[in-house]
């Protein structure tokens, strides 16, 4: 294996690789970046046991002298390409599996891994690819994958439901106190599929999403595969049945209130300062004879706070009520675009839901707690 | 206690106080922030065990329209003060000790501490304060303060000496394998006095030190208290004797080697790139015949690394090579503000130094360690 790169390719696909390469693993063989080098292009391949990843880079700065394949250390690999200071990286296997990494002033020699240990790792990618934005994954990804579980006893509920119908994608996170809901138009017709995706493959993909191109997602029997520019990123999949939660976004609603979304967050911000680290920052709200809202907070051991707030709009008879953690409700109207948004009740005890109207298709639905 | 006050000099207050806030403390009363509230004036008190702050405030928003002292939970006034939105703060005590914070739409009321707990603490000022600027002892601390040592076996090399003899201030730290000295001019002669000044404490006061403004530096038997606008800053002294470290400072170099600062400090990081958590990294230096230089480091683990570096200036009979900790010099080259640098030498298992140009008064000095 001879070849030279410009150093920026090398670095950009290596940064991109590093997503799914494992620090710790089971299989040691894992800690290194898989190069497999042809005339027309290099292939780098990084793998966990759940996201595997393949970057190729082919541009007319790659110079070929002799094919091959090597496992490089990928940590070292990583910080030498980032650290070098030059244009061009000239890469030389000497003596079977030294692979020695010329540039510049630089001159490194590391011992190659053995790739014979490699596991074989294939992206099969089928036929009709479900095509997205990168920004609408992004935002699809942004606005569910936050309200995932963190808890391994329901393992379900640790990623992100994409439903997919026809011309409709919607997907779902709940860590079952609290539920977020995208959907969005899919321009071509799809098959019914349902698959549950890690919340860690997700935020790792998230962070390839930075261009305006678009990204082609491919669901296999146990595993999702993503094509985005020169990049293949696959994951496996989370096993078991989602739960219908269609059924427990209530329809009703008695009492409705919109306000500025961002006096809301400050006020039940402020109202939870309160708080001693470990307990949960309970909140209540509730609306007053004038028409203004009061969110309020009560420790006997540190004070209380009263914090007003103007609602925008009110529809609500008699009086009304209600408490919940602030820390889930922040979390979702964070994710909205909207700066106007709407709560919408049933009852005290109820789950209430949460839309805005420049966010069409997002739904937020939060369990509150008992007043005491 | 009634008073108002504009929160923006409330917020700049209590973030300077915060540096002496204690956050676990075997005496629980210094979680809390003194208030002192005369018709002139509001002073703020902080300490922990080692350092003490006293911050007034002043000025013509303060209206206060009954005085008091009272003692309130500082992580959460901090943090009230911080994320409050209006322009004025009023502060009322009801009930004895409850403490009623109102501003803009928000009504916070916390629970009092125990003010009859809280200690005396006293901040005297002799005469004939050492003067400096504030970017004067901003650099001093910046040169010396990271050679000091983190470990506690003999914790006078834990702070930086402040040698003050006439028109000289001398500040040097060592941790006994690395030592950085800093000389500077005094406008004013002072007697002699010796001080050792725990790193945490310039560490924080380095922090205050942001305008351009001067400061006086007062010492007394134990302390040493700092004068800055409306800050007082007090710090307890290490006490034992700080090794002579004149002696150690080698005087006559048969080599001396000139490098550009980035460029050395860039072929020291690489070379030093192939090393594992927890061990030193170890690089060696070495003059070829053709007037280059290399640096070198090898781990039979991970590979070897080689990097050439052009020395500006060069003065050296024969041979030579030596090697160091990458960490130590690393960490000295970044306080220099020469963009040339030379390091003396006056043997391979001798005390080497570094000097710059343009930082008169600045000395650098590093232990090798044996070339095997």
């Amino acid at each position: 294996m001879i070849f030279s790169i410009d150093r920026e390719s090398l670095v950009d696909a290596l940064i991109s690789a590093s997503r799914a390469l494992s620090n710790k693993t089971p299989m040691p063989i894992l800690t290194g970046v898989k190069l497999d080098v042809d005339y027309d292009k290099v292939t780098i391949t990084t793998s966990n046991s759940d996201i595997s990843m393949q970057v190729v880079i082919s541009n007319s700065h790659l110079k070929v002298e002799k094919t091959g394949s090597h496992v490089i250390p990928g940590r070292f690999f990583i910080e030498i390409a980032k650290k070098i200071k030059a244009e061009t990286v000239e890469i030389t296997v000497v003596d079977d599996n030294l692979i020695n990494i010329k540039a510049g002033q630089s001159d490194f020699t590391l011992n190659g891994m053995e790739k014979e240990l490699y596991p074989e790792i294939t992206f099969n990618t089928l036929n009709n690819p479900i095509i997205l934005k990168d920004e609408e994954l992004r935002s699809i990804i942004y606005q569910t994958n936050f309200a995932t579980s963190v808890l391994e006893n329901r393992p379900i509920l640790t990623g992100v439901l994409f439903d997919i119908n026809g011309h409709k994608l919607r997907a779902v996170a709940t860590d079952s106190y609290r539920l977020s809901q995208k959907e969005i138009e899919l321009n071509i017709s799809n098959d019914l599929k349902q698959i549950v995706i890690p919340h860690r493959t997700l935020e790792e993909l998230s962070r390839l999403l930075t261009s305006n191109e678009k990204i082609e997602m491919f669901i296999a029997d146990n595993k999702v595969i993503f094509k985005h520019k020169n990049v293949m990123f696959q994951s496996r999949l989370l096993e078991g049945r989602f739960p219908e939660t269609n059924k427990l976004i209530p329809t009703e609603f008695p009492v409705e209130i919109s306000f500025n979304k961002n006096e809301l967050i400050g006020a039940i911000e402020r109202a939870s300062l309160l708080y001693q680290g470990g307990k949960d920052n309970i909140v209540k709200l509730q609306l007053k004879d004038d028409g203004n809202a009061i969110i309020t907070s009560h420790s006997s051991e540190i004070g209380k706070v009263i914090e007003e707030i103007t609602p925008t709009h009110i529809e609500c008879n008699g009086e009304f009520i209600i408490a919940f953690s602030a820390k889930y409700v922040m979390e979702s109207l964070r994710v909205f675009e909207s700066s106007d948004i709407t709560m919408f009740f049933t009852g005290v005890v109820k789950p209430f839901i949460i839309k805005g109207e420049l966010d069409e298709g997002m739904l937020q639905l939060v369990l509150p707690v008992r007043v005491e």
